[in-house]
């Protein structure tokens, strides 16, 4: 989920060019990289906030401290994979190991909606606790907020972690330097598809689940095993493209990589197609890239294909300082394009 | 702000009573703690959730860090005293405040009804630096939604602060014991007062401005001088009354407090009296109560008094052991009666 990379972004917003919020401000495209540009980021003055990271890295007292936030308002609440729930806690835990940081506490905020079917609350409620027995990590405090009809839908949760950081890398986009491999490590595109197939009712063969899962404990088996990685990412809204462009961005070094060793499942692709989307911007909730030192290239791909969320990753790509913030792709058929930032909204409420 | 405390309540829910949320879900009463008993507390497995007091306190490596969470759904978004920006950054420092923390670090989520004007989010994140450069803190991390027209209200926002516990003193109900004196920092009802006159379009002589304001630095006063206290508490949803009822069943302890010590001002009790409020029922934002060690109170009171939030500061009553989780009042007429928990909503969306 976007958190403090949320603040960061390359060009002004005029109030006068949109004198008022779109649904696109919230997308993860060029829009909200605006918003968050003129104004989150013009307002807000803290250094945290201009690193450009999925959390903030705070030294408190003798420790390095994650600290990361996400409010989660996706519609319907319920998909084939996950739901709201559990999506709310895999999505702040895989946050807080982006940073290499160990997750060890999680708030919860409720804002509920007048007139929301109590059973369906206590259904998400219990999600979310089996996702934080999953991922490890203990939910230690809370809020609730009721609203009237009409003025919320149905349930909205933010979740904010800690964790604990400790290692001694430093994992940011800022690290990123020139011949990084670039391992992705699934699948790409089954969490927008997931949510899309039930807003629209549509029906494939097999079901689509979401991705949506904790990636922590891959993480940790990645530092454990002194991987030397310089930048990690989990590819939510804007899928891996804007992943990519962020980084690149923010580092001021190209990317790129190759559209063969980007896995998209069959069904997926279908669906795209049907829908008219673009793989690399459909959102996902479970697969991240990660940059290394080119030469432990092996030595990753080997922890992922021994863990059951990176079984089918791959390297797809390296990092190179001819071109300043250019991601560019070879294509299946051989041909490079560039991949940039989507302007507008794709998929509204993915997340 | 209820937090964690929101996790701890005394009646089991049953679902067939409640089958859908209502407002007075969110109010702070009975029906609030009977959500929190019956759902979250049930479900959400952690102890910390279980001390019933504003902040979790978390031993991460060697530190003792305190973790808050609140959500902000205020209508109107601006009043007399303050807007939803200054609110949410107040109300998560003096949650913090109340354990006796330092805070460092505040997350901000926006949930954005799209539509909402630039120019009102642009004034609200500008109150929000205000307020954080007030009251020494960062806004180290956030995330932004967009939500469709119709299915939010203009601006929700989530603010989770994280501060250092420097002190060894251990603040929270379980610590108040018998004998302990209870100091409230000032008058009380101006908030809840403030946003119900905008509400209804009341006029008075003065305009009454809602009171809030970060009480970190005065809380710093009172621990920096050693005196000794047991628990805090900010006065919100619920008021002094909600307050003390919880403290009071936490503690297993007796509390007896004295009208003619609390001060309401003129017209804030006039505009009670007018909307058929009890004044120590309605919300505050920058007042709160203490328990300190008997022979401690007018230590106490000299720093209270020293500091502008704590100008009109009294002593209010004692604590005893002779009714458990019973507190009493002897009204300004000389007789005395039980304060309990409002049952139903007094003041919906009132932070």
């Amino acid at each position: 989920m976007p958190k403090n990379r949320d603040f960061n972004a390359s060009c002004p917003i005029s109030i006068n060019d949109y004198p008022n919020v779109l649904l696109a401000h919230g997308s993860g495209g060029t829009l909200m990289n605006k918003l968050i540009e003129g104004v989150f980021k013009k307002e807000f003055n803290n250094k945290e906030l201009h690193k450009s990271h999925d959390s903030a890295v705070l030294d408190i007292d003798s420790s390095r401290i994650a600290m990361t936030t996400d409010s989660y308002v996706v519609e319907p609440l319920f998909f084939p994979g996950g739901d709201i729930g559990s999506m709310a806690i895999y999505g702040t835990v895989n946050d807080l190991a982006m940073s290499g940081a160990v997750p060890v506490a999680i708030s919860v905020g409720f804002i509920l909606e007048e007139g929301l079917e109590m059973d369906k609350l206590i259904k998400i409620v219990k999600s979310m606790q089996f996702a934080a027995n999953k991922a490890g990590v203990d939910i230690v405090t809370g809020d609730t907020k009721v609203v009237d009809k009409g003025k919320g839908d149905g349930i909205f949760i933010n979740t904010t972690g800690i964790g604990l950081i400790k290692h001694k890398l430093c994992i940011e986009p800022f690290s990123v330097v020139d011949g990084d491999a670039i391992i992705l490590s699934g699948d790409i595109g089954r969490h927008g598809i997931a949510i899309m197939a039930v807003r629209e009712g549509l029906e494939f063969n097999t079901v689509i689940e979401s991705d949506s899962a904790p990636l922590n404990e891959l993480v940790s088996k990645l530092i454990d095993s002194n991987i030397e990685i310089h930048c990690m990412r989990d590819l939510t809204r804007g899928g891996l493209a804007s992943a990519l462009v962020e980084i690149a961005k923010t580092s001021k070094l190209q990317i790129t990589i190759d559209e063969n060793n980007i896995p998209v499942r069959e069904d997926v692709r279908g669906a795209c197609e049907i829908l008219g989307f673009d793989p690399m911007y459909v959102a996902n909730e479970g697969r991240f890239i990660v940059f290394v030192k080119h030469d432990h290239v092996d030595k990753a791909l080997n922890i992922f294909h021994s863990h059951g969320l990176g079984m089918d990753a791959k390297c797809i790509g390296y990092v190179s300082s001819k071109n300043h913030g250019l991601v560019t792709m070879r294509s299946c058929i051989g041909t490079m394009r560039v991949v940039d930032m989507l302007s507008g909204e794709q998929l509204p409420r993915i997340c």
